[in-house]
């Protein structure tokens, strides 16, 4: 797919806003028309912040995280207890994890999932990687932490299959109502969950 | 005000994406991963297109538009009518003039209104610019296009009092309910300003 660029330098840059997902036409005039009234150091730092993350970002060699070095941080952490890996779908699950603070393991990024319908099979994911790792390292625990969807729902069920000959314990995330949410809110298969996954009151 | 950028260059990309308008950090988030599993030439042409973009894109010294050269293509064509002019806010304003086909004179942009509460007073705008259009051209006509809200009400009522002893003529735009909208819909004062401006029908 080979696209040509307009020449008219505002244009241009239009075109290349609209090629970000969630960004129409309007949005990228309107962060166009910005960029060229914003001082340069605004502008040109996010055209600089874009190079630097072409050049420097590249993908752990282990667990395919987004990392600067052969490996990302958290599998150069000794500290981080490298026995149990949480296979989630994309670099940003990682984040949001880690922003949760309640997981000392290790990660392993799909980067997608199973999807016929976009013609996304499993040889286009990592998943012979993560059979690699289960085969090679240590492995006591795989937390399969693909979304709660359709898509994540069959690409677990997928790598579980995968993975049953060795031997490890292969668990997937709780289901049931956000913290802060409202029941009343909560759709149906949520609150069924719910139901299912209920547990002592202490 | 500085600003230092975190190192890590995907935590770099998403403080330099929140600071464009209406992008939040998730936003910024999505289109800095998103930008990471992109092919190099949608990422790079962005940042170039940026780079382009503040290096190229200067303003008119007349109308004060964009252009590239010494003079927007607007300005630089004889074959639009120069003695009139219409006045804008920003370029992005002359964008959506020129979309509606149904204009031929040339343009002033103002780039911005007078806001008391945000410090912009008539100096910060390209006001006496205008001024010395009026005094040194033949200038039959000034439209004022300004928005129709309370800054641009303002902003456009400062400028004809302005212009008053050149003798041109000094025109707004119609208030009035948009094609394709809906009377239910409209709000009191365009509905008010709509009956004022009837005219006989045809």
């Amino acid at each position: 797919m080979t696209h040509t660029p307009p020449t008219d330098p505002v244009e241009r840059l239009i075109d290349a806003f609209t090629r970000l997902p969630g960004i129409g036409p309007k949005t990228a005039a309107r962060l166009a028309y910005f960029l060229l009234r914003a001082p340069d150091e605004v502008a040109l730092e996010l055209a600089e912040a874009i190079q630097a993350l072409k050049e420097r970002v590249h993908y752990c060699r282990r667990c395919f995280n987004v990392a600067e070095g052969d490996l990302c941080p958290i599998c150069a952490d000794p500290t981080r207890d490298q026995r149990t890996i949480c296979v989630v779908e994309e670099p940003l699950d990682v984040v949001a994890l880690e922003r949760s603070g309640a997981y000392r393991g290790v990660y392993h990024v799909l980067h997608g999932v199973i999807n016929p319908l976009e013609n996304v099979g499993p040889e286009d994911l990592r998943i012979k990687e993560l059979v690699e790792r289960v085969r090679q390292e240590d492995v006591e625990e795989i937390i399969l932490a693909t979304n709660p969807n359709m898509e994540g729902e069959a690409t677990a069920m997928y790598i579980a299959r995968l993975l049953e000959p060795f031997g490890v314990r292969i668990t997937r995330l709780a289901h049931g109502l956000p913290v802060g949410g409202d029941l009343e809110y909560a759709d149906q298969q949520t609150l069924a969950r719910a139901l299912e996954g209920r547990h002592e009151f202490r």
